[in-house]
């Protein structure tokens, strides 16, 4: 037997409808925040992902040569080829320009549980906007979706990642030498990253201070502390959070995000009942734009695991509704197999979810048949009753029957349906 | 500026309100048919592909040996997969096992007008089942989507490959030299072919036979010359068509299609409008279960050009709706910015389509960015109304004005979108 590779899946009826009831969720949410729905391919020049998260990513993606010899890599996020493709045709748009994706991306890694190399991301941007009211209405967005979700247990913690920085600066630690810094910091390693800076020659009390920074968590009032125009823009951020009356967000200034392109307020979003793999949204303000060759333009964006999110909903409780047909319509014998595909075409035209008998069943096994497919309503259709233009309908819940006219059956299906 | 690669594309926000719109016309098609929504990895072992149509296929795709050494393809088309996944995973669901998907796949050949490298397919399958009634049924399906996607000029023509195998097995032609003649005709070679079966030592009146049934074409009277089992079947296929009201069926024998696995009925539909990429839609009856290493179970099936059927629309006079969002909410200093925030919510909470402006923009300027969305309405904050509670909703098409109580926005701005 062929096997599905390692690290990918198939969704039956069952889990895709589910997968397509959360895509609605997401799109109608999306849409109603006005955000666009845009679209990139699935392969895209290595390059691109090089540029954003160093060389260090070729290991982590999927990346080879076509027969034209371009280095190609499936894509591992959205942000890059979202902010590629805003460069490249989408700037002339007026700003900010509000895009959401939700597709496929793709990781080299070893699969573990919730971890899979091919798998959903649904990614946000607001591009070329750079305010505590964007910033904010991301994060609004983003818990917006985790009610919708049904999630009532998340915990969303708010960074940023600038005002880090700017302490780092002041100490004296080089541009090229503060991602270490962060990087410690985003594995909660606070003893090897004070160590880090007191061996670059920084003053014990400096580095404690900058690392007692990292650790400023809690309510709005946990910022008093902080002062500068960087701390100015995060407190109206929280204010305008406070003021949404959410209860999800905390401040948490070690959120810090691994990648260096974040710039400015940074997040997370923690599902704690997922256990290991509980993160289920992280983003944050960053530019891209000059990098890909275009002008500088501020963005901001998250992207939801679309798997970990869907995980999290039915642990919550969400149950997708079962799949159903309305009718199933089967013939006596063969020589009805005509009116039958007849009646079907006149049902469906009628908006009725129905099949019909592909397999020549007698009654009793085309009556299984429909049960196994949930079916309302079961239409059998004999040559005796068709002489009188009629067939016979059975509910088949009550397993009551009626003869019917052909004519009135989408009229008894509906209402009986109900 | 890094670009996409060549035969990729970028979706705008308009494109992709189009693709989602003809993506849900397919899917509330399919749903009513009894048909239930599957998916399948992008990636695959090529192996998959290279059995089910030959080493040539490697050629033709994008195929790379991963890290671990494996052969991966990104997948050229979605029957195979659907195939796999039904073997491995889903042959204890009741037969027919009826199943689409609509997703990307991926071809290594020149890009042109109408061609890419990475397309999206619209595939139906129906799994389990030999019947008439199960392959008129797919075509009454594809049909009905040509008709409600508004095509008026189409052709379905259909022929039946077992046929023409059964007069090539009858003059003698070895079972393993019969593509050679189906590929022939497939390109409409009509003298290559019988010179092919000459060449084999046929005799001439038997090989002009046998191209003379190729050639077959018309209303469903043109099969009465043809007798036999198969011949049987298909006349009782064209019957239900014919019972159906269809007009846009005609029979053609010399439909056989490029690949070798088709066995019964086979179709293909032209929307000649479309010029030389006038094909949106190809399938037939098949078996691939078997050499996959399942069971024999037979198949029917066939696969939309999501892209064409879309350009096909297009061209038969559909148009998308014009985005638009229902109101645009600023602010007219900065200190009304948190109520601004307050008040999208509360409408977005309402079901409103709601921009608020993230760029600190002035009344003018605001405005202009309202109408460049399309907006229906603009809520404009200032603190003097503000002050009594109340708010300006401007109506962007006639210009008018009014003062109106924050919680009755909702209200107005539904009343007045209509």
């Amino acid at each position: 037997m062929i096997q599905r590779l390692k690290g990918t899946r198939d969704f039956s009826p069952e889990e895709m409808s589910k997968r397509r009831r959360l895509e609605s969720i997401l799109r109608e949410i999306s849409l109603r925040y006005g955000f666009r729905e845009i679209q990139t391919p699935v392969i895209e020049s290595s390059e691109l992902f090089v540029l954003k998260s160093g060389p260090g990513i070729l290991e982590e993606m999927y990346v080879f040569k076509d027969k034209g010899g371009r280095e190609i890599a499936l894509r591992p996020e959205l942000t890059a080829p979202i902010i590629r493709f805003f460069v490249n045709e989408l700037s002339n748009y007026p700003l900010p320009l509000k895009v959401f994706c939700i597709s496929p991306v793709f990781r080299y890694e070893e699969p573990q549980s919730g971890r899979y190399r091919e798998f959903v991301q649904y990614d946000v941007e607001t591009i070329g906007a750079e305010t505590p009211e964007a910033d904010a209405e991301l994060l609004i967005l983003a818990s917006d979706i985790c009610s919708k979700a049904g999630l009532k247990n998340i915990r969303i913690r708010i960074g940023h990642v600038g005002i880090i920085r700017e302490k780092l600066d002041e100490a004296g630690v080089p541009a090229e030498r503060q991602s270490e810094f962060l990087h410690l910091m985003d594995r909660k390693k606070q003893d090897e990253a004070s160590k880090f800076l007191t061996d670059l020659g920084i003053a014990r009390d400096v580095a404690d201070s900058i690392v007692g920074v990292c650790q400023i968590s809690g309510g709005a009032g946990v910022l008093d502390s902080l002062k500068g125009e960087r701390a100015d823009y995060m407190k109206k951020v929280i204010s305008i959070l406070k003021s949404s009356g959410n209860r999800f967000f905390q401040v948490d200034m070690g959120v810090v995000r691994g990648l260096d392109y974040y710039t400015g307020v940074v997040f997370e979003i923690d599902a704690p009942d997922l256990g290991a793999e509980k993160q289920i949204c992280g983003g944050g303000s960053y530019s891209l734009s000059r990098l890909f060759g275009g002008t500088y333009v501020p963005s901001t964006g998250f992207a939801f695991g679309f798997d970990r999110l869907l995980i999290a909903m039915e642990k919550a409780g969400w149950k997708a509704e079962k799949e159903h047909i309305d009718a199933f319509v089967l013939a006596v014998s063969a020589g009805e197999s005509g009116k039958m595909m007849e009646i079907a075409a006149m049902l469906r035209d009628n908006g009725i979810i129905t099949e019909a008998d592909l397999m020549g069943r007698n009654i009793s096994k085309g009556l299984k048949y429909a049960a196994a497919r949930n079916a309302s309503f079961a239409v059998i259709v004999g040559s005796k009753e068709m002489a009188a233009g009629k067939v016979t309908l059975r509910n088949m819940k009550s397993g009551k029957q009626v003869e019917t006219e052909t004519s009135l059956l989408p009229e008894l299906i509906k209402k009986g349906g109900k």
